[in-house]
């Protein structure tokens, strides 16, 4: 769950890279980083804090050239240091390197534990290390054979952008699991992004997805690509989180509009519910398109009913006792003046602790609301995600551990209903398939 | 164009005072303050930024006391100094005093000149310290007395709160042109706010507004309040851009819900509108309730076409020359897979200048919008509020240099229709008069 | 116990008060700041911190004109804010106007009383304000004259430079107590400053010291100013602790020079002292000249035997509990190779509280010394200063407490002798008089 | 050019190891960091800045334990990143490492190159990360003997301190050319670090100095250390510029106090010196024991008659035209009072590119003086210093370049004089061998 970008044989490559990771702040606001090659040596700047934090003006003095990779990292515990931020950069048997990565290698520890067995130290905590010291290691000549022997070694759910001081490689796994786009920047330059909407901002143009298994290889000044297929056989499966909620709406996913998708989400619990209610309310912001498509499917009337604060910083000061659920109070406020004595469907896209649903569905009591459905644009969350969706372990998934029955009383709705898998994979198209591990415990790339 | 907010009788008042600040930040971002008294002494922690960015866990070591008021200012220009956030706190001939501030005294500079002829020294460029001036230079024996003094001299839409040791005033102006709102805390002790939304977060219920031309007056350990009506004529005048645009949908005005108010603005303007169209879509966030009434009106189906990105910060890094209107781009983001092909209405709060509505048009012509009609949820602009409310001169407001008609070409729009101020009335409901200044020019309060 | 500096028809005047206020940085590390006027307006940026801290590149782009004032504050407790930080500026009624002040005025309170009474309010707890406001309630026509009203209101001793949009004054009490010397720049502009060690770093060369009770007035583009002489009859006395401790050594005070005083103390201490000793050793960095002083005309040893740390910062981490007198060692380390079995005579500028000896003498004991002569180059401090020297009151002044034989026990020396006042006096120059309230009591200033 | 320090069983560590760093804060102001071992895990926190910005409270709520190991870096340009911050620490197959390093390893480029071949990466440009691939390389069993292998491969005037989970190896080079010491702490811990004035602020006693080649070995828990000698040969040759200028004067090295050294060094230059003058005067701080060992010698008076302003920050705005010198006047002032018409020998304590000494002479010119006679406390740099000493290359070395006479000229000096080889070494103690390669060129390490 972070951004990844890559820009090729474009002036000021780093001040597009930025705006990109901007525009995919949502990805990832713990630490922001860019390395940016001037053809002779690679610059890095990364720090902790959103991009706007990290980077100012100076920055674009030391950033430099017209290549650039950066990424934005997504808040996790235990990662106390500037050293867990990437671009991760290194000076190895070729010269100097840079990596950014998106997603999580299943087989992390096993690789780790050979290379420290072979002598390998690591600085940080991240699979990013992984791959650079596979890469030094190996003994090829070229750096593309390296990265194939490195990338053949590593299992997992993953996206590389990979910057010497004259080529940059793009890489995907053999699922396709974490999306990656490919566009055209105005000028004649590349532009490689997690997601979509980093191309609206910077002007680029939608070329194609990169596949699953392939890598891109660029070059400096060269203004076609390479292709390459990592592995013979693939196996597409895109993530459906991504859809669910973790992708910004405007962006498009293997050639899907997110936005789209989610109205279906909401349209399919509207075909399948038979809640008799005054009105259709989502928590917003991710609940709003399945709302949307809730609200047309049943022609129960749609409401923007909880108001969101945009405003929550870092900073936590310890309410007054008076204070409760302040957590989420600070994001969500229900109108009572809308809400009061009536009886409504609220659409949220996920339920992962149950701890806030629960206090969402206190909060709407409180404004007056006299029935409350909630509406789950999504299966129940039974199994952790191991390819790269931060979610707790079977412990702390309350659908791991309760029935629909037991998580609707345990939240204190009057009613609770999921998408069934089925019905998620119908919404997302029923051609392809889909990682859905969280939901179904099919952890199809073996440790 | 900023929040108030103050405490009294409550434990960790500045506290209260924080979280009331938090949730009405929208009402200015330049800077944030706090005055706490202990009854001893007040202290004042006071800067630039959000108020996340001015408070830490120290700050409430020093703001300790159980009386405590607060503020939020709006960005202008021109004002580049700490010197300018208030609170404005000042020793005088009765001890100490601060006093928080929000709208616009129209005789400020005949005010000034007054004073200043008469010795007075301006330490900041406020109306808050024209009024300080008058309370010290009163010559009567009790604050009280000379708080009402200094009221009758000064004219203009405000609310203002003035702190001393032990009592806490709350004053309204005669027309009642900025809403100020009464709550009661769970711990007996009152709360008064520019936004009703500060009540929910901090667990206050709402009592009443305070009414136009209204002195209410809480003592330091005494529970009840006493009220004086400071003018023997009053003429409640709310301003419309309260409900149009500047307040939080979440909050009560004048006993109106913000959000329902905006509703009604759209179906009115759907009421009016001769247009047919494939899909109602908003400018977010301020235009998504106006088209949610529209789009139930007109059934012309709702879709949250233009994604908006929250993580806008200060920082601005100079784009790459491909970039355009970039300003613009890095809040809004229209989705092509929804407008392509399409005839959209799309619903904005108003037009100032009229360059922001012609980067949308433009947005959206590049997304594939087929035909863009501009509605308007409010009269067109013509004149520039002096109460408050932070528009531009006559040269620079669009319409009061161009008929309807110059304005949609202008912006390139394929159709552009207002709100009559008759409409907006009828919205807001006839049964009250308004401050409509800025559409009709009747500047009713005389300077 | 400040620095001011002004500078008026040179380029660039800003950045030469900047280097001004960086040479004078000794004379206060609380706060620093700069109002420049470009001849249309007055601009001021200050903050807390060294004057390195406060201003960065950007600030000079705000700061310009030819015509500067600048300030640096010394620490002092209560001060906790932006708000007492100078140059105080403000608009009145003959414009705009901006103060730095170096002093302390002793009716001050009774100014305030008589000002609050009639109506003024003060934001901060600076004498600067009282100069403001009465300047600003004078009746005069021209600004000269209401300054020169203002000041024969207050009493006390001070420097004063005040800046309008196109003239700059310079005034000095009637006492002369607090120094302040004018300079010509290179480029035939004027520098006036509390010391001329910031005609050194800037480049300009010593015109004459501004004699007691006088005001130059300096005007935008006139390379002559006018002098005027504020009172009828003058009282010149000089603050002795200037010389003692508080200027820099390379500072010429009314055409002395600081170090060679100090250097004549020693002197002085020596030739009454009957002590037998190995080693002269300072108390660095001020006990350095006058430890020379008592060597040379001791003929015993000098010796740098304690070795000051210079970075010492202000973030104060709580150390083990093995660390004794730490605050004392983290800036003085006695060296015991140098000290071991010695018996030594110790400098030091004076005793204030006696805590600061005891702990030097401890130090020297455990570093070895045999016998520790204490020697102080000043009489004993028996009243607090009220004319700008921050001493604390009668209760905490050891020497107010204690007799010279009584102190000596409580610091554990071997021996302690001041210099008597005439001694003192002697070695500064019989021939004028000084201000010496510490040491006599004689507060010459009548309240 | 740095200091290290490192604590063992010793309650606090990080807090102590601090406090050492900040004693050393004269070896190295770039960046500072602390690791701190509770005997599970170790933590790391470093950054660019002095010891007093780097660490705060928090700072010691994560470095918890028993045992610590700190660093201070000299500033040098190219390093523009925390990641040449030490400690470095990594994870590697017996656990956890964490290492500081004082000096420079003349084989690091052939060892890197071995390593990189050999699939290293390098994610710094520290001779530390090196030390840590060798150790992790190794594929002995246990940490004392990788660490013994590792030493084995470098070459290079260094000390370590290498901490692991329970405990702490301080190494020597063969040749000691940066000094060691060992003290006690008074609850019975120790304390290894660069110089004994650290020993002195945090009350330790001075045990010995760590031997040229010597390893010691502390365990977690156990009052006893141990010894090994870890080459079969040693050559000791401690680094005479710690006595000229780099050490702090209280420091003892190798059993001789430094400033005693600075003083025989004066004493030497006077007795060969012919030159009559009224005045000897050092270049403060570090000339200032020479210049007063010159002075008894010569019964020339010394005297302060520069002084230097120690408030040098890090902003650098750029000054006006007319101020010439800026960067050494920032520094230094020499007064004219004292100067003026006098024939004055200058101590300073090297020359290396000249310039500085240039500016000094012409300041001390428009100063006054008559004649100026430079003398200096060491013989001429005439090879850059490879053994950690940050000298520039032969093209920049004055005395490379120039004879003195030439010098002298350059410098502008009325005559010039250094001290021979034989001379220093003489001062230093003839009885052992010295580091001497900036003076003879004798590069004893072979690469």
């Amino acid at each position: 769950m972070c951004a990844i970008v890559g820009i090729i044989n474009s002036k000021d490559a780093a001040k597009t890279a930025y705006y990109g990771l901007f525009s995919m702040q949502h990805r990832g606001q713990e630490s922001s980083g860019i390395s940016a090659s001037n053809n002779h040596n690679i610059k890095t700047i990364k720090n902790r804090g959103l991009v706007t934090e990290v980077f100012n003006h100076e920055s674009f003095e030391v950033l430099k050239g017209e290549m650039a990779i950066g990424h934005n990292r997504y808040s996790t515990a235990g990662s106390d240091s500037v050293l867990d931020a990437q671009p991760v950069s290194a000076k190895y048997s070729l010269g100097q390197i840079s990596i950014v990565h998106n997603g999580n290698l299943v087989n992390k520890n096993e690789v780790r534990e050979r290379l420290v067995e072979d002598g390998a130290i690591f600085q940080s905590n991240m699979d990013t290390e992984n791959i650079l010291h596979l890469i030094a290691r190996s003994h090829k000549e070229h750096l593309q054979d390296r990265i194939v022997e490195a990338v053949r070694q590593i299992r997992g759910a993953y996206c590389l952008l990979i910057l010497s001081r004259s080529k940059m490689f793009a890489i995907r796994d053999r699922y396709g699991v974490r999306p990656l786009s490919l566009g055209k920047l105005k000028d004649g330059g590349y532009i490689v992004a997690s997601e979509t909407c980093a191309f609206d901002l910077v002007g680029a143009t939608f070329v194609r997805d990169v596949k699953p298994g392939e890598m891109l290889i660029f070059e400096e000044g060269k203004s076609e690509y390479k292709s390459v297929q990592l592995f013979g056989e693939v196996d597409p499966r895109i993530c459906a989180f991504e859809y669910i909620y973790f992708a910004r709406p405007d962006s498009m996913i293997e050639g899907k509009n997110v936005y789209e998708i989610r109205k279906k989400l909401g349209t399919k619990l509207a075909q399948k519910s038979k809640i008799k209610a005054d009105l259709v309310i989502p928590v917003p912001d991710s609940g709003v398109p399945a709302a949307l498509g809730y609200a047309n499917e049943s022609k129960i009337p749609f409401e923007m009913a909880i108001v969101r604060n945009h405003y929550v910083g870092r900073t936590f000061i310890e309410p007054t006792q008076e204070m409760r659920n302040l957590k989420v109070k600070l994001k969500l406020n229900p109108m009572s003046s809308v809400l009061e004595g009536k009886s409504v469907v609220v659409i949220d896209d996920s339920i992962v602790r149950g701890t806030t649903s629960k206090k969402i569905v206190e909060l709407l009591r409180n404004a007056g609301a006299k029935e409350i459905h909630m509406k789950i644009a999504a299966p129940e969350i039974k199994h952790p995600c191991k390819y790269g969706i931060d979610t707790p372990s079977y412990a702390e998934l309350i659908s791991a551990n309760m029935s629909t029955e037991e998580v609707c009383k345990f939240i204190g709705a009057d009613s609770l209903e999921f998408l069934s898998i089925d019905e998620l994979v119908d919404s997302l198209g029923s051609e392809r398939k889909y990682s859905l591990v969280s939901f179904d415990g099919d952890y199809f790339i073996n440790n």
